[in-house]
């Protein structure tokens, strides 16, 4: 606690001024009061993120789905369940401007197209269970009148990880796109540790296998260099801010 | 912790050398390494099921389902994700004489009829999800050659309580049901507190809500005064354990 606050204090602010928007987590698409749709996002990587980006002087707001991860310090969150809610509450955060906008959140492609209230008996529940499609979260903040001005989107992945990343960062209008891949055991979803490719236009960076906050704040310091600092230099003359 | 171990060691050892096998926690059933099908339970209470009856004085071997909550002091763990697997490590279990077996888990009814190993595209999940029926764990440990003397099973409700979990009982073979009423924000899954009725027979018990832990204890006690207290004279010859 005491070294979580000391870093928040000293940390390099090579995002200092900026306002961040992070999703985090799983979403939860219930059936019924127990029973529900989700992945294994364990919000891990999310919220070492919203750390590290508060660590580099940005205000951050967190918007997670069901996570045992506990808040960082000077991350504002606010938890949500479903993609529908995460979509909602991401859109009421841009009323805000937002600079850089983070889409971790592991969101649920579909949800039953029925939700009851009530708890369904086994029988009830029939051997088809019909699906609606959720809305993609990325697609709405990239076609939004305040679109940020940097989004940074998440693609976990088990095979053919770059093409298939290339293609949603077209189709969904990301700036970057972050690879995982979740074929790994010591990578991924729940795993303590992560790697990753960073994905922008023809570049590719490599993250290696590492912790889930160091892995965090390799990130913010690349995308902070190469998407901030310049910004620092032309509004105040100055890069003091902008390497560490 | 301090505090865990003096109630481990203080505690009246109520189920003094009885073997108890719990089961906690959801399951998982998976679509594909990042999608699948689960419910809310968070193995809270399965969880303070097994510290009360290590407290009490049995052996406990607990299986759970993914969960974030720490393994009681005195407590044998085995993690499993699948209610497949929950079963498997339930009848192995049972190579023990077994003694009590308390059915926490929110074990999923279904899970998808097809399970790919590699992340399907979105595309690839159609509107329909195809299902199977997954296997019933206190049926199976019921129908078992090396039935358990007493098996307790939870239903969790959202309506009618008592009456579904009556035909529960019977068609699964408990003999005794907890009955959780998970329509209430302050009780059942997820929650920090709970309440329950008992039900065994005709008899009904309520416990009001508390802490889980605390409905744990009263849960432990009752069950050992009514199932294992007069066990304990048989054979001994004495009662001394026998009341708290």
């Amino acid at each position: 606690q005491i070294v979580a606050q000391l870093r928040l204090a000293l940390a390099p602010k090579i995002l200092a001024g900026k306002q961040v928007l992070i999703t985090a987590g799983p979403t939860w698409e219930s059936l019924d009061p127990a029973r529900g749709l989700s992945n294994r996002a364990s919000g891990k990587q999310g919220f070492a993120l919203a750390r590290a980006c508060a660590e580099a002087g940005a205000r951050v707001q967190l918007i997670s789905g069901p996570s045992q991860e506990a808040t960082p310090p000077g991350v504002l969150r606010e938890n949500v369940t479903s993609a529908q809610e995460m979509l909602e509450a991401t859109l009421r955060a841009l009323a805000i401007p937002t600079d850089l906008f983070i889409a971790n959140a592991a969101v649920a492609d579909h949800r039953p197209a029925l939700q009851s209230t009530e708890k369904l008996p086994k029988t009830a529940i029939a051997e088809q269970l019909t699906l609606t499609v959720n809305p993609d979260i990325v697609s709405s903040v990239h076609q939004h009148a305040r679109r940020p001005r940097l989004i940074v989107a998440f693609a976990a992945e088990t095979q053919d990880h770059l093409d298939s990343a290339r293609d949603k960062a077209t189709r969904k209008g990301a700036d970057i796109m972050i690879v995982n891949d979740i074929s790994q055991r010591h990578t991924g979803m729940g795993a303590e540790s992560n790697a990753c490719s960073i994905l922008e236009g023809s570049d590719l960076t490599e993250i290696p296998t590492c912790s889930k906050i160091d892995l965090a704040r390799h990130l913010i310091r690349h995308i902070a260099e190469n998407h901030f600092a310049s910004k620092v230099t032309e509004q105040h003359g100055t890069v003091t801010n902008s390497h560490s």
